[in-house]
């Protein structure tokens, strides 16, 4: 067993904000290359409405068509209960739920204030656990802006305990924090993993980080030293902030596996495998990525001495 | 007293790989921009052969010129006796001798193997101690490959351990541990940093990363946590590496100080001017730069909520 579980998220955090709709063939086949390469679980796209993420809106096709590997986690993201539906239809291994730590970015990116959030979990979970479903499906919730809001700043500690304790109240069984908008810093997240895996020492906490200011691996570091190993990455980095323009995504999945596996830490992943299908991804989306070590090679790349 | 000690090399290591001659007057403005600051050194120029590297012809002509704050150290890249006379004549605060770690980098960067670069240390030492200077200037030696090399792959941490001895031997005062094309991982700097630091209590490390792999923040992390506090970083992520191309440069200057700022570690550097003088390189270059803090803006940066 690996020491670190990777989910990878690009393709529905890192497509979803992709200009041009990426086909439902090309996801599959991300998705089904993504699978043999050795990663925990893929977020495989989002059952939202398809008028609010037009780019995701073969959800079920996506879910349906791809190989099932064992081994391999297929999570999904459900804003509602009629998304849990949908998703629940298609036989997901996980629903991932979503809400923000903070009122203003709730209110902004759902629609929804953090109470407002819970009582849709609420109802969420009671779908996902009614009967006739009978697999067990995990039911994980990611909560944005945990270490910071782009529009109100600080999100107290306190705060972050209380929702996460509030979640997992109503059947969540696994937490995201999600470092949306890249405002984290390794101080910050070593202290809160720690307060996190002190009060909830039995819940599979993931850290979802940004590269938003350059700290993405930085962070993923202090929150592997705090003990988390799980971690939400995004293959080429793809992803971003619609704050922050300019700056890059999601905190890259083959750069946050070959820093891991450097470092002597086994992530399960084939690096060489996950380079490969990285590098299909301009061919998909029409655009550079902007991830490090597909561009420069793995740090044991040797190069011929110059001429002299 | 800041914690830690950033010693700006953009001018130095950042300017001497671009394509175009940066014009004189608009280095020495740069300078001196970067001297207010806070920063508590900069790496100025390189008194190297005009012929070898033409970008930094200039070198005397710069450092003559540039004003000279209190607390702000003005150190250049001496490559051999000439050069060190030349940085003499020009009153410099600090000389940065520079050897490799790694025999074919050496004969490939330098022309030199580690030995022959000693036997160069040595006579370069002897010209700066030598009568008539009489001003204390500080000896500094970068020792490049430290953490690997392109060429011939892992540097053993003994030789790293014996090469720093034999430049204490010879007189060198401090040591800049390098990781000339970004091969370093968070766990081998960990170990290394705290290898020279029980071995050489007395001697000043600085720790000089590259973010070729995305790792420049999360090792140098790793480095502070291992007790180092002196750190080279470039302005805008300046330099690079010639052996791994579209890869960035040197750690990014503004995003070292907004990562351990927001860490409550104390750099002495205002970030705010440090980014405003930042805004200014493409000006200079003619190009963008790989810094994340410039084009993000710092984690405390506020949004106004989206229009509904």
């Amino acid at each position: 067993m690996p020491s670190l579980q990777i989910n990878e998220v690009a393709p529905r955090d890192g497509l979803q904000i992709e200009a041009e709709f990426v086909p439902t063939a090309d996801k599959i086949g991300l998705i089904d290359a993504l699978s043999a390469t050795g990663l925990a679980r893929i977020e495989a796209t989002s059952f939202v409405s398809p008028k609010a993420i037009p780019q995701l809106r073969d959800a079920a096709e996506v879910v349906t068509a791809i190989q099932r590997r064992p081994g391999v986690g297929i999570t999904v993201l459900v804003p509602n209960v009629k998304g849990a539906e949908r998703a629940l239809a298609c036989h997901v291994d996980e629903v991932n739920l979503v809400m923000s730590a903070s009122e203003s970015h709730g209110l902004a990116n759902l629609r929804m204030t953090p109470t407002q959030s819970l009582e849709q979990f609420a109802a969420i979970v009671e779908t996902v656990r009614a009967p006739p479903q009978g697999r067990e499906v995990f039911i994980n919730a990611s909560l944005s802006t945990t270490f910071g809001c782009p529009f109100e700043g600080e999100v107290p500690e306190a705060r972050v305990l209380d929702l996460v304790e509030r979640q997992l109240a109503l059947g969540v069984q696994g937490v995201s924090l999600c470092d949306t908008t890249g405002m984290a810093n390794p101080a910050q997240v070593r202290r809160l993993c720690e307060a996190v895996l002190a009060r909830f020492p039995e819940t599979p906490f993931t850290l979802h980080f940004h590269n938003t200011r350059g700290m993405g691996l930085a962070n993923a570091l202090a929150a592997w030293q705090a003990g988390i190993t799980r971690f939400d990455a995004s293959l080429g980095g793809l992803g971003g902030c619609p704050y922050a323009p300019g700056a890059t995504g999601n905190v890259c999945s083959e750069d946050l596996v070959h820093m891991f596996e450097a470092m002597g830490v086994s992530t399960g992943v084939d690096l060489d495998a996950l380079l490969k299908v990285s590098a299909t991804l301009p061919g998909l989306i029409g655009h550079d990525t902007p991830g490090q070590v597909a561009k420069a090679g793995k740090a044991d790349r040797r190069y011929p001495m110059p001429a002299r």
